[in-house]
């Protein structure tokens, strides 16, 4: 029998870091993660050593095949340096070489946790088999992440994918990004909640929101059906430009299952473009593991 | 001194059909070319045969070290069949198989034509170095293609790319494709002189347009800042999602030079998103071998 590999999977976001053995056929055999400290630039190591011990802690003495990390970005995987929006602390940080002097091993690679968790979906989840996939999570933002050809996507410097900032409405709301009618404005789960606060709804989070639109409540139908119209309108975008055959949709607002996926389906057909017709959505299917499983295909050199 | 190989391309589309070998360095040293014939679906054998003639003469007895077709899509690269809008004879036309039967030789491959002439570029012009490149021809209509982490991008079936389709302008025309406001209803050739003529613009063709904005005349100015306006729109989008370093702009339009460049640069900057900051838009360099190029450096495996 041959010996099994192991990889260390490092997954970095603003509410928490996680690290995770994972084996060379996808199994996540040793899980840890810690909050994401609070810290400003000048307490920059407070973040590292936190992920550093965490990294240092998982990988134990166990001989490494990979090292992958996945994190928020932006990312710049040439530089091997980040910078994510909701972690201050770290800008044109060098993660590379922090998590390599951590653990030693083999050159840790670096992808995009957005592209990590399409990658993971592809391999051993819902996208299974797809030529050109697009993985988005809908979450509290919107992230997505490209597998075209079976390879996972980078751009020039790792940040591919970015759907949630694709234009849905130039005449609508401005985005915390500065630009106005993003698919972020109408499509994450606090956009919805807040158009159907406006809109005379009483109700306060996102699942109680699906809770609501599901039971048929007129506003929370509706929340719903302008985020999924956000949403339609980057799939379409990102279809006509790159010949989709699957969308697979994860992140905490995809546990509404068909509240989202129903009308987000109808929004989608209702565009008459050809390069629709194959198109399918489905619901991912790995859970919060996907941007672990997704670092470790990557350090497996996909 | 190695012996030079001789790959066989061809670029197929409505207007004309054309074939070239090409060496394994990119030089084109034999080309020819005919008028597409203007057939229906039932003379279907008028294409047919007018294209494996030039093939066949083109190839002549030369051993070929590869076979590289570009054709006007939708094309379909897992079946290896094309259905070119333009060439209303061809429908799921299996072109792979007719061209291997008139050259034998190793299996010809397929690549879109707007793909294959950002290869070209992206091989030997205005593309070199580039990490995430999206090559655009504008002409009487509205092409792009993508060469990403130096491959070309297929998509599900070879067609992606298609940035004269994305929307710049949901309220705008009504395309020919169907929907409304594409890139391509502001930014083709015929687009901007047909607003230039709604306008009290009195010329005729595109070059003559774009004489007349290069003099400062006020409607030629104004229907080329539209026209830049929607194709800005489709960049800043194509960029957002793949993180694009460079765009190169080729085909009829790009003749106009600065005519062209300016406004366009001057509509991309104006948007804020930081995936903007490092991207260049350059002038293609390869003329129209571009395709064949493409074609040639995709069947040395690209």
């Amino acid at each position: 029998m041959a010996p099994v590999d192991h990889y260390l999977a490092i997954d970095i976001g603003g509410t928490k870091l996680a690290a995770a053995i994972v084996t060379g056929d996808g199994q996540v055999i040793h899980h840890r993660e810690v909050p994401t400290p609070t810290a400003t630039q000048e307490q920059a190591h407070l973040v590292t050593g936190a992920l550093t011990e965490l990294a240092a802690d998982v990988a134990g003495e166990l001989p490494l095949a990979g090292v992958g990390i996945a994190s928020a970005g932006p990312i710049d995987t040439a530089r091997g340096t980040i910078s994510p929006v909701n972690i201050p602390a770290w800008r044109d940080f060098d993660i590379v070489d922090a998590v390599s002097d951590a653990v030693g091993g083999p050159d840790p690679v670096l992808i995009h946790d957005s592209t990590a968790a399409a990658l993971g979906e592809h391999w051993l989840g819902a996208g299974r088999g797809s030529n050109a996939l697009l993985g988005i999570v809908v979450s509290t933002g919107i992230g997505g992440g490209l597998v075209l050809d079976g390879r996972p996507l980078s751009g020039s410097a790792g940040n591919a994918g970015f759907i949630g900032h694709l234009t849905a409405d130039p005449a609508g709301e401005r985005c915390a990004c500065g630009r106005t009618g993003c698919v972020e404005t109408g499509a994450s789960g606090p956009a919805m909640v807040r158009w159907a606060h406006a809109n005379g709804w009483t109700g306060h989070s996102t699942p109680e929101l699906a809770e609501a639109a599901a039971a048929g409540d007129r506003i929370p139908v509706a929340a719903f059906r302008r985020g999924t119209d956000h949403l339609a309108t980057g799939i379409i975008t990102a279809t006509i430009l790159l010949d989709l055959d699957l969308v697979v949709i994860a992140g905490g607002v995809s546990a509404a299952g068909e509240v989202l996926l129903t009308p987000l389906r109808e929004a989608v057909s209702r565009d008459s473009t050809p390069a629709l017709r194959k198109l399918r959505i489905r619901r991912a299917t790995l859970g919060r593991h996907s941007g672990l499983i997704g670092a470790a295909r990557h350090a497996q050199g996909h």
